[in-house]
């Protein structure tokens, strides 16, 4: 696959921050739907880190990614315990000064009860200096934004609705079409002739995915490209590659569903 | 948390290798099945990166792992077709040759058919000089060792299967022991007294993991340590602390299950 950015690329990287995500403890689902929703307004995922609740590495891993790529989004880290160290690790990566943001103080006090007001719930508000919110209307604690770099929580369920929120602030390049054939013949098969269409189309990203599906082999071929008519002609030459070898090509079978691509074979 | 690293941690990197995973087409599940079993065995998985097929990519992480950690363990990418690039970036990134391992061929020939036998099947034998093959029991292709690098595919019912026939190779340090404990408080409700308790528990590593369930809202505390008795009095802590608060600790409730942390708030 093309491995130079044509011009009209954004990139992001994803961060996720969380012990619980390295020890196995805890499955993680939202880069998944970050991906999802990234490549939808033509910002593509093009880095994911899963890093420790530690502040060097955390620091580290923001300014590699900030300078790398147009945008990073962050992912947990800023709850009121002793291990949300995330909004700290901003202000440090940036330089700038860790405070108190008046503006969110004041949605948390206007949300919590007197009495529930504790001085680790206010902690939630304190951000690098600029930062600027980013709404939550589930648990009203807010992330913010720090130039490119994006801090959202690690609940899926907040996250989500945290990022459709604010990704109207993002500037997308060309969104990444695809096309999904399903192949059923196995991989070993074909591997030399869709090795010859890719050659022939530089620009379409084409991947290979193999399953064992009802007690047969096959592969689901997407083909991924931001000019429309390029994909149709490149989808066209790989359909014709499965005739060629004997057997008929499958509008994508799992178009529909996440593929988790558990019980495939080469 | 302690962020200085105990002298019997024994550390890994997971690089998670696939265009399909970054697009948000496919949803990784080998890093946990990978962070869990390697935690069995005393090894930490202190970082994890999910990177795209793209050589000169693969090749700076691989470096940059094997350097930082005591092994590194990648997926995806060892496959028949084009977009299977792995095993050749290995060799580059150790400055080693790269061609047909004999072993490997010979466990190809002898499960292929002879008219089944392609080129591009046959290249899945290509490894860097010195791999050592970790044994496939599945669909028959091998992955490789290279010093402290493990190489396994993509497909997680074949990954699994490799990686529990290879573990033995890793030598852990002292497991990392956890015990789980539900509060039915919210975290702002205990997240100063949480960290008193943490500040006097330096060597416990302490998470909290709110969710919201049947309407309540709570958090899973999960305390890791190496050493059980000091995992034990750290733990008495934390109950007692909850009961100061007027609660009542309870054993962890998702102790049984893989905690996707859906549907929880703060």
């Amino acid at each position: 696959m093309p491995s130079d950015t044509p011009p009209n690329t954004v990139t992001a990287c994803v961060l996720i921050i969380g012990n619980e995500i390295l020890s196995g403890r805890t499955q993680d689902v939202n880069l998944h739907f970050l991906a999802e929703g990234l490549n939808e307004i033509g910002v593509r995922v093009a880095e994911a880190r899963i890093i420790p609740d530690d502040s060097d590495i955390i620091v580290a891993a923001l300014n590699h990614a900030r300078a790398s790529f147009d945008y990073v989004l962050t992912t947990g880290g800023i709850g009121p315990t002793h291990d949300d160290i995330t909004s700290a690790c901003v202000a440090r990566a940036f330089g700038v000064p860790f405070g108190r943001n008046k503006e969110a103080e004041a949605i948390l006090l206007a949300y919590y009860k007197p009495e529930d007001v504790t001085p680790e719930r206010l902690s939630m508000a304190d951000m690098p200096d600029g930062a600027v919110l980013i709404e939550n209307p589930v648990s009203r604690a807010p992330g913010f934004q720090l130039e490119n770099v994006f801090v959202l929580p690690g609940v899926p369920r907040i996250m989500r609705d945290m990022f459709e929120g604010m990704k109207h602030r993002l500037s997308g390049g060309d969104p990444v079409l695809s096309i999904s054939i399903t192949s059923h013949l196995p991989e070993g098969k074909f591997a030399g002739p869709l090795g010859a269409v890719q050659e022939r189309f530089p620009e379409v990203d084409m991947g290979s995915y193999p399953f064992f599906r009802d007690h047969k082999l096959g592969a689901n071929l997407v083909l991924r490209c931001a000019d429309a008519r390029m994909l149709d002609r490149a989808a066209d030459a790989v359909r014709q590659m499965i005739r060629d070898l004997g057997s008929e090509p499958v509008e994508d079978e799992t178009a529909a569903g996440i593929g988790i691509n558990d019980g495939q074979l080469r």
